[in-house]
């Protein structure tokens, strides 16, 4: 067995130290349906996921229009769908759309086919609804399979931001032929984490205010540019979109674009640059339960 | 399929930014009877409850009284039938008494006709014990059927109070004929995440200090100011009827009500004034799940 | 079915505003092995909670001892059984001793002949090993039925210190002839929300700071002094006897008992003063579920 | 039945008044795998956990460099087996390993023979990988059998770090012959409370600042202090290792370091001075639920 090795360090434009990507999950209704379809007759509970494309999105929009600041945003092709607008709009202001399932499906178990056939249903609905090809993907949960990578590979995918393995972004080895650019992410760089609540499905009522949430994202940003990395935040229009957190977020946005040794970039841009940098891939293996000692 | 279109801005009076409304659900024994009968046995969760209308109501009227601020309390029909004379004191002071169900019965998966059982039920319940009916209506767990808003008209409500999309008041149409005023709410602005652990029926034992309660409520509420939808605060008596919480709250109070920016009133009277803005009423959908493209 | 009426107000000593009394529940290895016997072999577990009675129960009868503050200790026979010197250390040091169940059994769905068994177990155990009879009663859990203020006559107690449906302390009607002295608790006034943390048995893993404990229970007691009830702590040694925890609570209790408006007292003598006041017994009653209106 | 005696005081080198111990369990994989090895087929949660030994074991390793503080590094033998570079950097360094299980084997319920096939697996790990054989042992989950003392005293193993019934290191009775010196360990100085969550494995989502981690344990330091044990604070390279947490811990340490009363060592530095001491072992049994009261 190859022992894993470690991402290696990377550089940043105009000597930037660290990278920086906004990120948001337009996940909408689509995680709750696909726990399970009868969320659908909640009209609560869908009253509080439509929140983030109807009410969370132009105001998040809003904000990264004042602010000059180009962000990324993962959607669901089910959100497309059923909110062609918002989503429309994210594009027409210039923002990346990437790739996020087509209704937030779990892949955990799911086999080979039944997940390129999830993927192309996002792609179709994406292309369909805003005519954009995306470059990059993100699994729901940042939860996928071994063989995610041969089939984002295969869709032409730039990238990929699903692992936790490393701070720097690196190219995952897919083949002797191909690799995906990694950016990898973390469950303290979550407004999920902090803030979502939703009876029957996520959340135990725990519910944190804005200044503790950015207190933990600005710990780590803090740390990242010292590190090196790239960090990456990902917040949701569902939760991050209410009011208070949104002013909040606005607040710590305007102070991270205001340190001079950061690069704030969208996702694509990102890996584009790390591409260009043509890293060693890396391999993962799954683990094996038997392991023969190294020779 | 229409897509969903957002709730757009509405206006308050003498120029008010912002309206506020300080809501609290006298819920009682009745959450737990409603989950199991056998509740009832238990004496002391039940006088854990039963604080709610015995300490907690006469203690926020006194407050809300010292202040002059109106208010609205949501009553489950079965809290006025075992607590009369603390519902009965409500209306006296000359606040607002609103439908909270009968038993807090959970409406999920409830059928047209045995909902109408139970708002007919808990509307009798507040005739025969306070003389009052009411003309605004929050489902319990803020989670209801997509028939519910037909229901409400049905029965003559001029608002109900349970939807989650949206910052801003807004007419939800429920046919051709008729349309509610929908007054929305949000996890983030109700004591119960905050406060609330009965062994067995709800909370994971977190306890928040009445600081960080009232640090979340001003973060949503400064911000709600810049937004000029409504800030609803929902309360329980039996939670945040204990002395601390209570004179957290008071102090609070306080605070907005010398905010000059910031209409403070009753649900109904709110509902009134944007009733009479004549808006377009939204129609909100079901989501589908196998929803055909866009034309 | 006649109404519930609140706890009315009571006096205090030499013009105090407010009564406080520290109460440690001694449960140590009991809570888990009536749960599931099979805790008793995890060494680990039981060794977590042993540390109440070794390491706790010392400390926090230094600190008793060098504030000169009086408490009253809740003790399950079981722990007086396996900790026989740490329990009579208690009762050598001039604290009370009052009964917590034999076992900490819950007392949900127990019928009237095994409860009585289970006092009486309770009652044995105290008496064998410490050579007391208690007068005062928590029920494990702070839940109990609607049968148990009736054994608890029965067996002459005093006071119990189970109920929450007041600030006051009050008198709970058994039946025409007697009644007990009720002192309210609150899950606000715990330390089990606040630090309990037992894998597969208790707690999600928060585990909060002293002085964010501190913080809480501070707030209720300023709220109380106000409302002149009495202010009740429950601590567990197992958790409060820790180091950090206990230095936490050591300058609290000073602080406390540096307030010129707090009586602070042991739980026997605070009954004892209430029952001279000769307050009209309250009537608790079940809540039934189809309850007639009231004429 | 011979009732427990709490552990006595220590005595610490050149007049220190307290041992202070950074241990750091590398799980990585091992406990996800050990509760289910489906988990090895998501290659999100395995990237999660290897984060640990690829990132931050080396950060870690370089924070103890430059600070020059000894640690002990806990380490389950598949960490070695998948990992092999990091746990071999971990001793190349000087630290100490020690014993953490194989795959961190959860031991409720497991007999004699099959621990003893565990212990043994896990060595071997050690010895082929790094070639240490560890003095010092852990059980995963800080659970153990009653049988487990008896085990680690035939592997000679001279301390175990697993139980929580003292603030004091003390001598754990195997038999007349034989006793482990145990380093009492506590819930509240563990950093797997404050930060973890893995989906489906554990956490409720519950993500805390590092400075109110910090907080935490230095409350607890204070405290211990002044109590004269040996306060251990354990962290994972999967969470802790993360930038900003690690830049906490890392003035955290320093602070500590710069503290003049402390002595800051490796665990089995610590068991050794323990054991020069002499101590009367203390003899720990199994509580039987029918006691017999003492004569």
């Amino acid at each position: 067995m190859i022992p894993l090795t470690p991402a290696g360090p990377v550089t940043w434009p105009e000597g930037k130290r660290c990278a920086v990507a906004f990120t948001f999950d337009v996940d909408a209704e689509s995680p709750l349906l696909t726990t399970d379809p009868a969320f659908a007759d909640r009209m609560g509970a869908m009253s509080h996921q439509a929140y983030g494309p109807l009410v969370g999105v132009p105001r998040l929009l809003s904000i990264l229009d004042e602010l000059q600041v180009p962000a990324t945003f993962f959607v669901p092709g089910y959100t497309a769908h059923r909110h062609p607008e918002p989503i429309r709009s994210i594009a027409a202001a210039g923002h990346e759309i990437a790739h996020h399932g087509y209704l937030h499906e779990s892949l955990v178990g799911v086999d080979e086919q039944t997940e390129r056939e999830i993927l192309d249903r996002g792609l179709r609905a994406l292309q369909e609804v805003v005519g954009v090809t995306p470059v990059g993907y993100r699994a729901p949960m940042w939860e996928m399979n071994w063989h995610t990578p041969k089939l984002l590979a295969e869709f032409g995918f730039l990238y990929d931001s699903t692992l936790m393995d490393s701070d720097h972004p690196y190219e995952l080895a897919v083949d002797d032929q191909s690799a995906l650019v990694e950016l990898p992410v973390s469950w303290a760089l979550d407004d999920w984490q902090q803030y979502c609540f939703v009876p029957d499905f996520s959340g135990t009522g725990l519910i944190e205010t804005p200044a503790k949430a950015i207190e933990l994202w600005r710990a780590e940003l803090d740390a990242m540019r010292d590190v090196g990395g790239a960090w990456i935040l990902t917040n949701h229009p569902f939760l991050s979109g209410r009011p208070g957190r949104a002013a909040a977020l606005r607040e710590f946005i305007a102070e991270v674009c205001a340190m001079d040794d950061v690069w704030v970039a969208g996702m694509a841009e990102i890996a584009g640059y790390v591409r260009e940098q043509a890293l060693t891939p890396r391999t993962l293996t799954r683990p094996e339960l038997n392991i023969p000692a190294e020779p």
